[in-house]
This record gives structure tokens, sequence and C-alpha cells, in this order.
């Protein structure tokens, strides 16, 4: 696992990101909350992972401002856990790791999971990397751009 | 860190994706060479983990697909790691990560790199959440289709 502390102040977006989102399960909590989870019990019976590290990794969430805790709305001593707006962001991040999975990581005719649009129950889009002009950008189109205070890769 | 062996047969692409990327370490591995490296020493230089972490994460790249390893062009006892068509697919999530952090993980005016578009300097358009149609969707617009054999979430 990543030391959190290495890229608090790291000036590439892409380690600041990994920072903030913790680790691989606090991703598929994030994913599980965009699928309609928002109580311990719904995340627990989903993921199957430990009690007390799906503490930690909420309260992490919590933290870092992705998840909001607050009490069950109709009542009782439940807690549930909402996506902020920093933590809807991160549709995009979930979107592409979904298509990278489904293209590159299962064999041919395996069942998996598909996330469609709601109105019309296809598949969506596959992301395109565009440039502001809106041409498509494959990655030697591109060149990453550093700060000057630290060796750090973009 | 996750356990690896669990989503090697997950129903849901997210997580066989972050099964077969392996960790943060992996993933920024994988943005080095988007990035332009290619030799240990540059990777080493880059991120500053520790040989044996590098090492390893490198083998679990190359055997997931994401990374060939092939002797350094060049000659000399080099090898050099470079991306595979399937590790090049990853660069949309290497974008959404960027992007979102971009957006959401530095203070105003916090110094951070940025990835442009090489033949005009500008950075890349936000990525959209597209129907196949064409209409921009947001999560709320989404439902996952879950597969039969599982009560994992999707």
């Amino acid at each position: 696992m990543v030391a959190r502390t290495r890229f608090d102040a790291d000036p590439c977006p892409v380690a600041r990101s990994v920072n903030a989102i913790g680790d691989w399960w606090s991703l598929l909590i994030v994913r599980d909350a965009f699928d309609g989870s928002r109580r311990f019990g719904e995340f627990h019976r989903s993921l199957g992972i430990a009690k007390n590290i799906l503490t930690t990794r909420l309260r992490a969430l919590e933290k870092a401002g992705v998840l909001r805790g607050e009490p069950a709305r109709e009542g009782g001593s439940h807690r549930e856990y909402l996506l902020t707006d920093k933590g809807r962001a991160l549709f995009p991040v979930i979107v592409a790791l979904r298509q990278w999975g489904e293209e590159q990581c299962f064999t041919p005719g395996e069942d998996h999971s598909r996330l469609l649009d709601r109105r019309t129950g296809h598949p969506l889009r596959p992301l395109r990397i565009e440039a502001a002009d809106g041409r498509p950008v494959e990655p030697e189109d591109t060149v990453v751009e550093k700060v000057r205070e630290t060796g750090a890769a973009g």
C-alpha cells in the first residue's frame, strides 16, 4: 500500500488523487456508493471485507471529503454515507476503470456487470480523450508540463 | 492492500481492473511509462520507492500484460519496460485521475504538473460521460446491470 503521506504535497495530480482516494478498497466503496449503497451493512455485504477495514476506509473517505456521513433519514441508529460533490466527481474514474476492465480483463463470453444508460438501457459511450478543440488525442499527442520545485514525474 | 486473488473472478469490471493493475504504485509506474520512463532507474528516480518494491511491481505489471519488458534497443544489459496495447488502454484512467486531482486536490494557486496537448500547448478537454447517443449523463442517469451468479455489487 502507498505510504499516504508521501503524496500529500506531490505536484502531480495523479499522485494527489491516489493519495486522497486511499486504496482500492476505498475506490470500491466509492463504486458501491454510486450504485446506491449508503449503509455500513450494505458496503459490508457487497465488499465482504473485515468490518474494521471497512470502518477505517469509510472514516478516511469522510476525512478526504469524498463521503459525508450523516444519521439515516428515517431515524434510528443507522448512519448513512453519501457521496459529496468531490466524491461524485470521481464518476469518470470509476467509468474509466470499468471500461478498461470490460475490454481487457474478461475472457470472451464471460459474464460481467454493465453500466447502462437508464433511459435507453444501452451501455455508455467509451471515454474519449480529446484536445480542447475536440480532436481525439493519443498518449503520444500529449506532454506533461512539470512544475519546477521537485524532480517528481508528472 | 487488496488481497489480489479476491477479484480474479469478480463479475465487476471495476474490481477486475483494480485487481489487474495491482496497487497505486503500479498505477504510478504506468503514469511514468506514459510520460516516457522505460528503465528501472528512471522509474526508481521518479517514484523514490524501494528497489525491491519496484521490482515486484514491474514483474506484476508484466504478468498482467500491462508492460512488456525487453532488452534495451541500444544493447547493453539494460532492460526496458514498454506499455503494451493493454497498458496504453489505461490512458483514460490516468487522465481521469489527473483531472480529478487537478480539480479537487490542490489549493487555489498551488502549482501542479499539467497534461497538455502537444500541438497547441493547451490542457485537454475534461472527460465527459456520455450515453451511446452522445447525451451527457450524470451518475443518476445510469444503472448497473448485475450478473446472476454472485451477490457482488457491480
